[in-house]
């Protein structure tokens, strides 16, 4: 099927067994899996040095692989941003090398389209996408002896990536966007363009943070109280970044918690509040984010975005051809 | 002895023993204490919604006081930056008041030097600096009657603020910090800026960032992993804001665990990778940051650093006339 090359250039992999069932259910799809040899290297909280994964890097661009895929997210693109070999890398996306990830994967994303325009994909990890579930943990537990498997919505747009097939997503709008007076709204020609807002929100004012004008952006995070997504969300709109866009599209923001001072004020309440300060639509729903449930996305395409009744459609199939509009 | 009108521009005040002592302390070293209107009012998280907190901005600029204090921190001045009375408050400034907080208020302190170049004081809130201790609960405990009082050497820089005598402050360097080779380093003519490190950081790339250059940086946190702190730091270095000052100060960074995972990456191995992509010293100890030993700042004034041993000294007394340098 696909030859698919696996290193990490953020975070050390502390979970082996995840990574070797990652390893091993991509295997069983058919693919032909390469691993990088500092793919389980360490040192303090990275995935080895910044060389060892500047190296790592390199190697996924020279592999030729059909999909670059990163072992797991963390923390580590930020140190290497000056170095990254730009041009390697734009080189084999042009060749076919499609690089997926996300979370910290983000700055190398958007680093990339600032630098060269080359299209990555916003997708799963190794671990956190293919090496879910622990079999031998829990087959003594009693009636729990099949493990939990990636998640099947994940591994159809996985599969429609490498077949070179996926023409596009959709997802049905939650009621508080359904409620927005959006009849007929569509998005044209708008590159598509997000990821971690944190990460993202990381590179503002630097020289790798792409200036996108009519885009589609979309953002998730995780860990992170909904007052520091408003203060990133803020930063965003103060600095014109929303305004200047199509559409913002809002994926899964999880694992915070509220305290008892919040006294109703929520990720809602942000969202809200978001809306009374851009023109432009803002979505919620995309399945995308620290979730299994997870649909890739192509950053730095050209997409359309349409809204049919409660469905969202991003639709990136035909859109290059397109040029009628 | 000074007039001290006591505002909340961020966060609801939940603590309102901390409120009252913090009164009451003020009153009892002789100051004429005015508490706004809506001072502990609560809407959400925040003291009262945006239209609230702007007013409560306004009667602190129009209250001729010696000393805009506020209340506490949290978070809230984001959403007001496109619409605080910038001129009013340069004006209040130009009068004789003089404006004191930090974390939160960093966001306050910044844009209107931004947009009006302003001298503001980085110093304590009411809550935390004044109403710290709390004798009602703790009497019946047996030998803790006495309360934790305000940090002396806190009380001491606010009672020189109010009396106009402070000319500079000091500290002993940490180790890291006495081995670098700055023997004779001196920063002359330097606007000092900073403060809270997430919060200042959330204004790159927005009209509320101030464009200082050959300044002085001083910067603290809370409650941020090292990893983020190396984030934000990161994000400084690469937009070049770093780059353009003369000496980065780092305050107290605190309430952060580390975890197995980081495996010996620690705050001292951000500071040491700082150290290693900037040519600026990067300077440590400084005692300003979320505890309650805090120097007064003034954001915005000419300072100049001088190291001599272990001591930093950071003047602003003579600086104003002295152009012979």
């Amino acid at each position: 099927m696909a030859h698919i090359y696996i290193y990490s250039p953020s975070g050390a992999v502390r979970d082996r067994g995840a990574f070797r069932r990652g390893v091993k259910r991509l295997q069983s799809l058919g693919h032909e899996v390469e691993i990088d040899a500092a793919a389980l290297d360490s040192w303090q909280r990275f995935a080895g040095d910044d060389a060892t994964r500047l190296a790592a890097i390199g190697r996924a661009a020279a592999s030729g692989a059909d999909v670059a895929l990163i072992s797991r997210g963390g923390f580590g693109i930020a140190r290497l941003l000056p170095d990254l070999p730009y041009r390697q890398i734009a080189k084999a996306v042009e060749k076919g090398t499609r690089f997926v990830g996300f979370s910290d994967f983000t700055a190398f994303q958007l680093a990339l389209l600032a630098k060269t325009g080359a299209v990555t994909w916003a997708g799963p990890a190794l671990c956190e996408g293919f090496g879910t579930g622990d079999s031998s943990n829990k087959a003594g537990e009693g009636g729990k002896s099949e493990p939990d498997g990636p998640d099947d919505i994940m591994l159809a747009c996985f599969d429609d990536l490498i077949h070179g097939i996926g023409e596009g997503t959709g997802w049905r709008l939650p009621a508080d966007s359904a409620k927005l007076s959006l009849k007929g709204f569509k998005a044209r020609q708008a590159p598509l363009w997000g990821g971690n807002l944190a990460v993202l929100t990381s590179l503002l004012g630097t020289p790798y943070f792409p200036d996108i004008k009519k885009g589609v952006l979309f953002l998730e995070d995780v860990g992170e109280h909904p007052y520091r997504i408003e203060r990133m969300l803020s930063q965003l709109l103060l600095s014109g970044v929303l305004a200047r866009q199509q559409a913002i599209v809002l994926g899964q923001f999880t694992d915070y918690t509220l305290s008892s001072h919040d006294k109703g004020y929520s990720l809602a309440k942000v969202v809200e509040w978001l809306r009374g300060h851009v023109k432009v639509p803002v979505l919620t729903g995309l399945p995308f984010g620290h979730v299994p449930t997870k649909v890739l996305l192509p950053v730095g395409l050209k997409v359309e975005l349409l809204l049919e009744d409660r469905e969202a459609l991003l639709l990136w199939g035909h859109v290059h051809g397109d040029h009628a509009h």
